[in-house]
């Protein structure tokens, strides 16, 4: 038996039927050359047999003395975890999302290990899907998406590939992230102190503490805090709708050279449009620029991964109707954020971030700003495999990030990279945000004004179709 | 705005992630003459522009000063609610069943109408199948019977039936039962009394006082509370097992003629050697026999629909395993019970009930059993329609009621007739209960050693294969 980390907790206390506090990644593959038609019936039957898992997949809660535990589940039945469904005809993408939003709405059973995967035939185009849901508590978005990778291979023709329950991460070299203070969390955090005691979370508390005392003898610490009123921070419902695009990283970096902006830029100032979109078509646009909570890298060049990555708070650049203009304020935005952080102590940026993150802690701390919203949505943009993978020869066509709204966090969008991609994964409550789905039409025409403003050459025009 | 009655708002308090208080009901359809093979989709989107609901289907709840009331849902969006899905290849009725036991165990959304339902596609055999949820504080199981059935016809060449939540009750004749005292509110009053309030239904918190006041001066009131301790009344988990099964009604009834007991009996008689035979497979079973709660007509003929039904407590006689005996014991039982009700005012009835199935009401009137077990299973055998019924041109092969366990009620067994079919839908706790879906072997078997005992003809043998 292992006691759950307060930060794992957290996630337990927050759940509740209207916010589920599960998180997902989608697997789209291609069937292997020459396989028959039945391939993915016989592919379930094969996973089947992988009837043990390993730790944490093994592992389910259970409660002494009011503290939850992980300890090994005695009846683990496979059958409740891995399930092999079907899409209806004609198997577009469009009922594999409707699919994905109905079983990301459903709450998991917390009797048993906190996961759930789903092998999804009936897809158009000789193709299938994986659907591999885990609790926050067990497992962040980030490992999960890394573990997801690294049961695959770059080898089209390695074989008895194990699923990822049965993946036994000692037998490869691992770099496992642990780094649980991420925005979710942070966010998080300040959802379970509306209800609950935030203190559960001590460095999270002293943090706060210690940023309250500073920024009163420095006003820039404040001076960021001014996210408009929006439904994006409505409180959420208990179903949701998951939409997911992608589009060429080629074109991407294409824009980034010409406006001399990051990858991360680009993408949060394509994100800024089509919210500008979608917030116009529900007659729901701030009169502000709506403010998200990002991750960057404080390193200099391209490459989100590497060593310190730290959340800041980015400005949209909704107000304007201007591609070119909005990408200039992400830009400067996010400069200015980073350079500030560059400047502090481990210490300071823990600290910085949790009184952003945290409006209710502040709230606690001060008595101020009851309805205060340091930011309006979470955009992500995690690196992911540079090459083409595969699982028992069926290559991986993309992958997409399922992620968890908020009360108050209506949407959710992560971005992951992958090959010669950007995958966007948008997660929301489909009672607070009505037709989300559109957002996915609004992020391409996003890029093509990005394209014509800066004179690109249009066809370098994304492969979506071939993808989808 | 209309409030919730008590009996209503009880399975709202009831509810929770591992107890779900919905039932449902599921419907299985030959495809029409001469439909095409895409039949399904192009039926879905019919059904679709059904897309807005009559009451109840378009209430949800709200909360005023802490009180539940339905009001129309403003917001309605019939994609959350009506879902077209497949099963996966090859289509089989368990693949069916297993979707079924994964979509019953998860919890609705509340803060929209509290129904959904699945049109199924893929199912062998050009059929196709239709499962109906509705929460019970919405409507209960027989209600929800009776208006899947009445949206359905008997004329095969009947066009433009809309589904169910579209369906206008006022434009048929309706004798809509609104029975909520059944054995089901009964058992959930008794499991809400352990973590609430019991007197929240102030006539059942009344029949309980009279009822004890009663049994104080009459030894045959506390005679019958006998149940064993077993595993069928262990606390339950989350996750659901639904297994169903048609039998032919003539073979049923010939065993009725053969042992001079009626059709009720029969199958209490059959559920008892089931349960028993799964039971043993469990190295579970009680020495002492098993007890039933099971609703019965006062009238002494066979057609158990018409004035009077009342619940009864049935001795199973699981703890012989003769067939033949079993069967004497569950008529003897139920036959003592009746002629006592009989004899009984309405309100006495009322009151015997609901002592017999409070057990935690009993206690907190007491003080005396903690663990007392009045009853280990609920068995509910429910007239339902005697022709053969159509939706569109397509047949009704079958329906089942799909329905709920409760905590230490682990297993629900309903029972509807329809045509010439008696159709068995069990609802189980999967933890509780591993592998309970092989009571349908044992069901058929049970069937099979009454015949072999009354020395019937196994050429009457079942058309299970057909139907299935």
């Amino acid at each position: 038996m292992k006691p759950l980390s307060p930060t794992d907790n957290l996630f337990l206390m927050l759940e509740k039927r209207q916010q589920p506090t599960h998180i997902a990644g989608l697997q789209l593959f291609d069937f292997p050359e020459g396989a028959p038609a039945n391939y993915v019936s016989r592919f379930a039957e094969e996973l089947r047999e992988y009837s043990q898992p390993v730790a944490p997949f093994n592992q389910r809660l259970t409660y002494r003395f009011g503290r939850p535990y992980w300890k090994s589940d005695s009846q683990f039945d496979l059958e409740h975890h891995f399930r092999h469904v079907a899409l209806p005809k004609p198997g577009r993408i469009r009922e594999l999302l409707a699919l994905i939003s109905a079983e990301h709405s459903n709450q998991m059973d917390r009797e048993r290990p906190l996961w759930e995967a789903y092998l999804i035939e009936g897809l158009k185009g000789r193709r299938f899907a994986l659907y591999s849901k885990q609790h926050h508590a067990m497992m962040d978005g980030v490992s999960a998406m890394r573990l997801g990778t690294k049961m695959l291979s770059t080898d089209p023709n390695e074989r008895n590939m194990p699923p990822v329950w049965a993946f036994d991460l000692k037998s490869k070299s691992t770099s496992k992230i642990t780094n649980k203070l991420d925005a979710t969390t942070f966010a998080a955090a300040a959802r379970a102190g509306i209800r609950n005691n935030l203190t559960a979370i001590p460095h999270v508390a002293k943090a706060m503490r210690d940023a309250w005392r500073k920024s009163r003898s420095d006003s820039a610490y404040t001076s960021i805090f001014q996210a408009p009123q929006c439904i994006l921070n409505d409180r959420i419902t208990g179903s949701r709708r998951f939409a997911a695009e992608s589009f060429s990283l080629d074109r991407v970096r294409a824009i980034s050279k010409a406006y001399g902006a990051t990858i991360n830029d680009v993408v949060l100032a394509i994100c800024g449009s089509a919210l500008r979109a979608y917030l116009l078509d529900q007659n729901a646009l701030p009169d502000n620029p709506l403010v998200a909570a990002v991750p960057v890298s404080l390193r200099e060049d391209e490459s989100i991964g590497g060593n310190q990555i730290v959340t800041v708070l980015a400005n949209l650049g909704t107000h304007t109707a201007d591609p070119a203009e909005r990408m200039q304020i992400v830009r400067a935005s996010v400069l200015e954020a980073r350079e500030r952080m560059s400047s502090m102590t481990q210490q300071e940026i823990m600290a910085y971030t949790a009184l952003m993150m945290t409006p209710a802690g502040m709230q606690m701390l001060t008595g101020l700003i009851p309805k205060w919203q340091a930011f309006n949505v979470m955009i992500s943009n995690v690196p992911g495999p540079k090459e083409p993978l595969y699982w028992n020869g069926a290559r991986l066509r993309g992958m997409y990030p399922v992620s968890m709204p908020l009360d108050r966090l209506a949407l959710n969008i992560t971005i992951l990279s992958y090959y010669d991609q950007l995958e966007f994964g948008l997660t929301a409550c489909r009672r607070t945000l009505p037709s989300m789905q559109r957002m996915l039409a609004h992020l391409e025409s996003a890029i093509e004004d990005l394209e014509e403003a800066a004179g690109l050459d249009r066809a370098a025009r994304n492969e979506m179709e071939l993808v989808w």
